[in-house]
């Protein structure tokens, strides 16, 4: 099922497959920048998954209901709670180059922080799920 | 250090304590509604963490650089990393009283999936921080 | 390497193994009761998992240079940052029969809370270690 | 919402506004050491989060029905199931100051280490609440 | 950029759009069953994840270098790692399905745990990485 | 309980005393090394730790029902899952040793990254179990 895949560290353009550059190349135009970051060339060692998981990023990430930096908040967030230095790093300066200020950023570090808190406060102390949000169904 | 604290259970309006009362008569008046849900009768068995936590949650969560529907959002977003499902269950209720459409819910979801699927794959691969995001000092 | 695995659900006592029944023993003695609770019930469908979880249990949680009581808040500190249903509500009751009053619960709550806030902060500000915390070698 | 926010870095004493070391100078004179560390000179890149959290820090961390060493071992265990590093280098620094032997430190990890352990067979075999634990309201 | 998303709840075959029974029916036809389970249904309510997620989970757990069971068994552990009780029922069942055996769901369940254990002491302890293992750039 | 416990670093070979070179020389024995990792010198602070961590581990580990490359994919999933980055780089370390291809490296990641998006997604969505998986028992 695989086409051929490479041991260890990151596929630069120049060494890289011409199915690889391809996705590159979407990236870099997609993003208006002249090179990939360290994610992408790394996950290119397995053609296959970097395909697919630009694919799924390029189509999730467009702004579309939500913002393009929203969407980038978001994306801290989840990569705080998990712990995720690398991604917390890179979508952090993803947000600023699509607007986050200062002060965005001290209030979305603050939503996250209490989220962390009050969501061992609800397990540790047990508390039941509400009616209302039950049947609210959502 | 603490006062009365309650064995079990949730702290009804009607048994709790003056000082638990003023904490439930702002968090109603905040929010516009004429109960308080479990996540506060609860930890209103300690009067202190029920007074210190609705003070940083009145404080975070109102709109400033960020407004109130973004930081549900990011508040859903961190709660479903952790897997606590009271606080995906309350909050995802409250990002839509705050005008959280389906396709906005829909796209939350989406980011939130895809920002733990490449949390994940940035840590297996052992990717590298690269050099701009260490000196862009974010 | 493994004797009979049961496929489902729990083994009671009286349909236990001799060897099964020999930790079910161990279990009652040690803490003066005389039933197991559903998790050693459910693990003993693996004997093998079930004797040396239990006797790693039996060697660690006895008192030593801390209490029984400590290792019990340490216990619920960990299964609540986890969202361990089972084990929050299990080790909680453990810690009440150990003496663990309602104002200790209700400082157990709050540092565990403040703990998970500060870890998020710690990761999205991407503090670096200070010098003196590398240094000190623990 | 916000006043001034410093957009990279560590403050510095010196460079410091009035509000900022008005924290600093509490933590310093609480701790009883002449500087902060690096948590707090980053996260005073938000004078408010920076107040909110130290006020919450002083007042969770005081001994009360928990004394202050108990509660920094608590800290290390959730930091620890958090893989929070910055957390875990600094609460068990400050757990040493506060009298943490090698051989509570060796049991601290042990429990920790069983937690995680249990907790995730736990989770994976599914075991069911017990009626006790339910009932029991904690 | 979203077609029609359901509010709540779960689409069924018969009220669903032509996309949605698209993917349902892929789904049945690449399963061999003659339903679809209430991840399916409930996530159908954005006929766009539905549509990249089965395309993903479709051509991940294929069998190629990795064999069906052995990748459910993968799925299991991280389910485990995560407290997803969802994940953990539905991939166990498959796990089941493609031939996990009591003995061998017994071993996956000892290695979780381990691992887990390992991983808290390995922070906890703060091990630093062996050169060998930086080196091998894996 | 304990014996003398080391307070900082590792415990290389020659500075060991006779039961803890009688763990190193189990493991090199088993694992056909002539050295030790840094975890084992690092948690061998504590022999007591060390010894029961290492018993587990040579039972867990070794090939039963499942052998012992499948027994490495799974560590390498937890040890992902969780972001613990010593785990992750020598689980994956040995799971090469022990016959890991490139392409088997490349599905593993992809069916981790797949499982963190579900779970997330299965959360997230408040997916209700299946009564299948239920009655099943498992």
């Amino acid at each position: 099922m695989q086409e051929s895949v490479a041991t260890v560290g990151m596929i630069e353009y120049q060494d890289a497959s011409p199915e690889v550059r391809e996705v590159y190349d979407d990236i870099m135009a997609t993003r208006k920048t002249d090179s990939v970051t360290n994610f992408w060339k790394t996950i290119a060692r397995d053609p296959i998954t970097l395909r697919r998981t630009w694919g799924s990023i390029k189509e999730i990430m467009a702004p579309g209901a939500l913002d393009a930096l929203t969407k980038e908040l978001i994306y801290v967030a989840v990569s705080t709670a998990n712990q995720c230095h690398y991604c917390i790093a890179s979508h952090t300066a993803s947000a600023r180059k699509k607007g986050m200020t200062d002060e965005m950023f001290a209030e979305l570090m603050a939503v996250i922080g209490m989220a962390n808190e009050t969501n061992s406060l609800a397990a540790g102390y047990q508390v039941e799920i509400d009616e209302q949000f039950k049947s609210s169904g959502c």
